[in-house]
């Protein structure tokens, strides 16, 4: 089964497609969609669809995992950025994807085993899982690559994760 | 000019299409998008892009004026509706449309004349401008001529208004 990760973002969209196949995971692609925050919002965000459109007809995956949003104080960039990822759904949404949603603490959970867990404990995991020869760069593209697998993880459960 | 005027919402998204011509506006169409609450979030926005594409099909809009989002506290609301938000607007720039946006303080000195205008006056100026015989319901409708009618009488001062 092949499933896109995203790590919702405006300016930087961290995304993945890994195969997961037995149990083990291969990683087709992964990467970040970046737009000019001098650009004009409308302009970034069909910049960001498109390129998922284009990712999504290439590797097809069948379902989408991306990462909840969660913003303590600063309402502006929570709407900005939501916007952002209501474009990143949508655009699996056209495509027929399935879509399911993870809290960091899962993503943790389901890679490192527990929910306090460390970034860069989580990166490793994520490379060590992959068999890449280093941490994706920037974050955001490790980030992907993390609530992908954490949806591999997750497959038995499905439908207690899906997007509500 | 046709202008689309669109109050954003993910349960409910007011929208209107009005011709303004010489000094006066004429309405097209008006009412709203409904997705019921229990269907899935990613369902729900892909309504509302596709029912939002139909109506730019059918009455090609030249502008899109939308309102902006304002929460003061509640955070994961503010995510959900400004990802509807996102999808309205890239329905829009998709089909090539302009996008402006405007806070319901530039909305209430465009239709009534001053800032602090209530409610119901806005929607009063709204079914005297359009020469309706009654204010159109719910209130989302009426908020989305009144930000079409805003842009309208904005139009001297374009780039002012543009979304960024």
């Amino acid at each position: 089964m092949i499933i896109l990760g995203i790590d919702p973002g405006l300016a930087i969209v961290g995304y993945s497609v890994i195969e997961y196949k037995g149990s083990t995971f291969i990683p087709l692609e992964y990467g970040a969609i970046t737009t000019d925050s001098k650009a004009l919002f409308p302009d970034r965000i069909k910049i960001i669809y498109t390129e998922l459109l284009d990712i999504i007809d290439q590797y097809k995956p069948e379902d989408l995992a991306i990462e909840e949003l969660f913003f303590n104080k600063n309402v502006k960039t929570a709407i900005k950025v939501g916007q952002a990822r209501g474009v990143e759904i949508l655009a699996a949404i056209n495509k027929g994807l399935n879509i399911y949603e993870y809290t960091p603490l899962q993503i943790k959970q389901a890679t490192v085993g527990y929910g306090r867990a460390e970034k860069h404990q989580v990166q490793e995991m994520v490379k060590v899982l992959l068999n890449l020869k280093e941490i994706p760069k920037p974050d955001d593209v490790a980030d992907a690559l993390a609530v992908a697998i954490c949806h591999a993880s997750s497959l038995k459960f499905k439908e207690e994760f899906r997007m509500k």
